[in-house]
């Protein structure tokens, strides 16, 4: 069975790219039990079929030897001879090399069909989410100035967004953010477009092309409190209104069971969004079950136009509570300052939390109180924030996530004040986790992706991490010096040097890790990103 | 004129490296003027001696082509038949490619002798300098748990430490760091090394073989408080005293003139010395005039002991400054929580700060207040502090303090707390100053390297940002949508679209830049990395 996109262009006209095979990938799994296991599986099959689903998952013998696949395969319907309808990924743990020399601690990953054998450390680990993404902002990525938020905006990303009406434009830099984005793992991600349908739709059609996850919103922009630009806003609800639905008609055309493609209801934030339009798009959400995302305590000049412009709200989670846009698939950016109030309204509508580290930092907003909002039982995801985040990486998201952590914990340095408490730390396992199982609650798709079970889809990335630079030779670790210049040039930043236990690795990966280690990514079981060279 | 280090060995062979030709660079430099005064030299040259000092600096007629320089060359003395003798990046602005197609901006940097031209933005920004790094510790980049100073130490730190007295672990991993810091553009580095005498050595001769600029120390740890581990320390001040001198007189040995070499006293931090120790070894500093280092204040608990275990210290920098180890060549790692009273001491003497903040951030030891010294006229410089920071990029160090500024800035995000103020934020000038040209003044190297000025010895890099993705066809932007995929396979995460302007595309390097970027790095006119694909 082959699923085809129905907007695939010359450029994807490959056919590996279009058809998924039934696959068996073979390895080690790592993915997050729960937020703070971390679950790591050594030689273990998992099994996907033709429409991208994981329909088992089976342990190896332990002596990282190949097993035969024919039973196994014939139990699930398929015809046994796979050889010519899978793709193979073989695990083979061992402490020699093919001459039996070093004591060198070695993983192969042949490609099972052409019985290849590659000298690299690889572990799958599913998919990471980027629950916050301006995609027409990211030719701004790094460009922010000493600008926060609301001079931001109208410094550097009004007038880029307003740019984008031109679709050859649109279309470039689309096709790169995706690409960008996949290239660092990023199989599903929320997305806002700008105010125009048409290239809100080209947004939502590239990624149908390329194979990405995607929640593709209009950005909804009615008000004329000053937050909007003369020449970049909607001109009033119902206009605002009308050009949704037409993004979402689209979206229901080029993907009707979402398979990939979800369009969602996108109030920039409240200060730029009248009441009315608020009400109106939280009545779509409910009508079509479509979920929200919009901006929410970013930061404090912020949060004071809020109390302004809506005085009769309680506060700023009050405002879209009373505007119905708080549901259980409704996403909150940033939520950098909310009070205990504010955090028990999110957590009795279900909402998420997207938290964007980076931008936070970037921006000047704030650290944002992670652990209180776990304590409080709010779902929280990792965004990106391009570009009010610099970098398009959820890995980069999750460190920043972790060093954020550490900052609250100790207090701020500058001054005897330490509110903070060692366990505001975030681990290696936690920040993976809002990378990806918390991200899918967030983002409502808990059901369908975050972690590696039965009945999931193969939302995956194959994780590379180079060879062991060190070996034992008579008890002693030894390493070959001469090898390293060109080692340095041609990988990226994490080294692995023999002695690190699988744990370790993870966390040299989270800490160290860029696109280099980002070897293959699959969504809905289609290879989507392969790394070149 | 060929400059031969006395340990050259057989991987470094090859007569490029080994001899430096008198050469002329052509391009765009940026280097820091001043602290917030970032300067971007267009279309000019440098000509480097044979002994690797800048000896005149040209402008361009401003069209880019190139100058006929024999003239220029003939007035410094040098042969006019100078093909031979040198390598020219040769720099063209254009707005057209070969073909004379497309709006695009582009730059050339082809060899002058091969006259091969490459399409690459790139731009020498003078080097980079790390203020303190742990060399030993590299192997456990990205490992501290939630571990904070004292733990961290015992647990992950000086097991590694101990374990480099065996010599083929200490090369392997020692010529790794080496290659990895130039890799990431470090031309200067003030390294820790072990307690060990021989490792250590191998360090200083493994640097000056690379070709390397570095700080060599072997850590003095005499104390009995509990600071060392029983079989990781030195038995009395005697025995550490001797133990430095055995390391000092190598370095005098193979690099006489410190060249590239500077031995450096290093007790480790108060706590693991004895007064008599750090009162010996202030008198070999002055005796010799050499350099200190050490750690200072980097996290509460730390504080807290060092004023139980000197009770007749007012504060952690006056422990030092009574012991003689407070010199205008000494360097203070972190500072992260001092005091006006230290400040004003530290500045008397005039100490260096080494601000490492991605190391304060991961081990939750605070968040330094860097404006806050600047204002106090403290010398400040940054610092990777491998292992406690996880990254060898003086880059991400870089990036690391503009966030993290920025979090000061704002307060802690979690309180009413707001004792940040807007100017506590550190900008793209100000962090790369903090990395170049204030890290010079910290290992009190100020006269010799840090600008591009005559005089000055040639320690740079060369930075490469990629083709511009997008170019004006009939006054619209467009891109290669189909080319993408490959491009983002095979280039650093740093986008150039193609409007913007210098400062924006250091900006990006800034905030998106890596290794990838750092395609050649030389150290007293010697090419020591070259990016290899």
């Amino acid at each position: 069975m082959t699923s085809t996109p129905s907007m695939a262009s010359s450029s994807l006209s490959a056919p590996e790219k279009l058809s998924i095979k039934r696959q068996v990938f073979h390895g080690t799994f790592v993915h997050c039990k729960t937020l703070t296991d971390l679950e790591i599986l050594h030689d273990t099959y998992m099994f996907v079929d033709e429409h991208g689903v994981i329909v088992k998952i089976l342990s190896g013998d332990g002596t990282g030897d190949a097993r035969d696949l024919r039973e196994d395969v014939g139990e699930l319907g398929w015809d046994a001879d796979v050889d010519d309808e899978r793709e193979i990924f073989e695990y083979v743990g061992s402490s020699k090399d093919e001459h039996g020399e070093h004591g060198e601690e070695r993983f192969f990953f042949p490609g099972f069909i052409e019985k290849e054998k590659k000298k690299k450390i690889t572990n799958p680990i599913n998919k990471l989410l980027d629950t916050h993404i301006h995609a027409p902002q990211y030719p701004n990525s790094g460009l922010f100035g000493s600008s926060t938020l609301l001079n931001w905006l109208n410094t550097y990303t009004f007038p880029l967004e307003a740019s984008l009406s031109a679709l050859p434009k649109a279309r470039a830099i689309y096709s790169h953010v995706i690409q960008r984005t996949l290239s660092h793992g990023t199989t599903t991600a929320a997305y806002y477009a700008t105010i125009h349908v048409e290239s809100t739709n080209l947004l939502a059609g590239l990624c149908l092309q390329k194979g990405q996850r995607a929640l593709v919103g209009r950005c909804c922009m009615d008000s004329d409190s000053g937050a909007n630009l003369d020449y970049y806003r909607d001109d009033n609800p119902t206009q605002s209104l009308e050009r949704t639905k037409e993004c979402i008609s689209h979206c229901e055309n080029i993907d009707p069971d979402r398979r990939l493609i979800t369009p969602i209801l996108t109030p920039r934030f409240a200060p730029s969004c009248t009441p009315q339009l608020m009400g109106s798009l939280g009545k779509i959400a409910r009508e079509k079950d479509l979920p929200i995302q919009t901006h929410i305590s970013e930061n404090r000049s912020e949060i004071q136009w809020v109390k302004e412009l809506f005085p009769e709200c309680n506060s700023y989670t009050d405002v879209y509570d009373k505007y119905s846009c708080l549901t259980p698939k409704t996403i909150l950016a940033h939520a950098v300052h909310i009070g205990e109030d504010e955090a028990a309204l999110i957590r009795e509508r279900g909402s998420g939390i997207a938290h964007c580290p980076v931008s936070n930092s970037a921006l000047t907003s704030g650290m944002a109180r992670v652990r209180w909002m776990i304590d409080r039982g709010l779902n929280v995801g990792l965004g990106t924030d391009v570009s009010g985040g610099f970098s398009a990486s959820v890995l980069a998201a999750a460190r920043e996530a972790s060093c954020v952590s550490r900052c609250v914990a100790a207090g701020i340095g500058a001054s005897e004040n330490t509110n903070g408490k060692e366990r505001d730390t975030l681990s290696v396992p936690e920040v993976l986790y809002l990378a990806t199982r918390g991200g899918a609650k967030v983002v409502g798709m808990e059901d369908k992706i975050g972690g590696f079970e039965v009945g999931k889809v193969w939302d995956a990335q194959l994780i590379g991490l180079g060879k062991p630079l060190m070996h034992r030779k008579e008890g002693e670790w030894e390493g070959q010096e001469e090898t390293h210049e060109v080692e340095v040039s041609q990988t990226g930043p994490v080294d692995i040097f023999g002695w690190e236990n699988w744990d370790e690795k993870v966390a040299k990966w989270v800490f160290n890790g860029d696109d280099r280690n980002t070897m293959k990514v699959w969504v809905n079981g289609r290879l989507v990103h392969q790394r070149r060279n």
